[in-house]
């Protein structure tokens, strides 16, 4: 699942009926792709959370005859764009013979 | 969803039966990706709309049994290439910890 | 839907049942990524191609079961790799504020 | 399936009911993009393991109507993201033509 | 379909009952791609084969419910990794209007 941005909200006044009222966000990833997705969250502006994509996307809508292919499925609690998660906890020696290939 | 501009009609008399008569239209994503999209909305060129992938762009067509993976679903109202959205509506010190990982 | 250009056949001795009698074709994107599609229409060398990814590719097979996810969908009439499409036809400042993100 | 590594958890007290009591992974590929993952399997932070996409990350859940889209399945033995799988074990000159194109 | 070449064996002691005893490979793409592949080809290593993704995946393999996302469907009799295939067969003059946009 995509780890995204909320930049804005997403105006369009001419639309299929498949999207219902389902509101719309654009979100900006980590590589600055910017993209729509539904948000049945309803995440501030400005806030991380993660998305799921393709089918999924529907099952996470409280209609799943919504014809997304991205929406919103939860707020981040903290993340920080500028500092990359760092496997700290696990060292090569752990159990099993660890992250190094002979 | 994906945000892309109609540029063109796309023609072409040999085609699979599977696409009926549903018109088809040359979008550029903002990578510069150029693809082909069905398009029930009618979209005039030029314009910036955003499309649904995968499996959700057949439910998005009058007829869920075309064969298209990419169908525009709506006019955005207003969009600039130049001008990424920006997220001002929310300062990191909003509800919750806000986005910044420890 | 992908704008891809037939570069050859592909000759494939052992092969999963799947794919029954499938045609198989090399095709390149514009980025010039070679792939494998199968060729319902019956596409000449060199012609420029539309194909579905995905769900639908098996859709726009006559054998809905054959296991591609990549599917020739008609022949371009016409098109210049060198030449991109370029958004004439309409100008900002059509119905709606056109494409310009305040 | 993607090949990533597993960095930390993913903490989101606001997220949508189709994830159930599902864990969520923060995970990194080589080339360094960051994603979520649901992680039946309970990999040690650190551990390169390999993930399923697309719907059949839901099939690899023990309940597949969790809307995921990338599952890990399996913790690998030895990986060593420095040293990149070489293809040694086939001379171009074994059964068949190899892989040389005319 | 991409077209992939055969690095390694992949091994795996903790993985999740959904594969079966399904035989893992890791596979690279020509842009330097690695990834795990199912392979119910018995490609040996070294050689360049064809993997269909999605849902298509499953179904190349025995058992449909395999819940893989990449199935090696073929080894490809030749194939050079320096030399990309060249579409010499059809000049832009051949029947219709050829591949050339006005």
């Amino acid at each position: 699942m995509d780890i995204v941005r909320v930049m804005d909200d997403l105006v369009c006044t001419r639309r299929v009926p498949g999207l219902g009222s389902a509101s719309l966000r654009v979100v900006r990833s980590a590589q600055g792709v910017v993209s729509v997705a539904t948000d049945p969250v309803g995440a501030p502006v400005g806030r991380w959370v993660f998305a799921t994509t393709g089918s999924a996307a529907r099952l996470a809508m409280p209609d799943p005859t919504c014809m997304t292919d991205l929406t919103i499925c939860g707020i981040i609690d903290q993340w920080d764009e500028e500092v990359p998660p760092v496997a700290t906890a696990h060292r090569a020696t752990d159990t099993g013979s660890g992250a190094s290939k002979g």
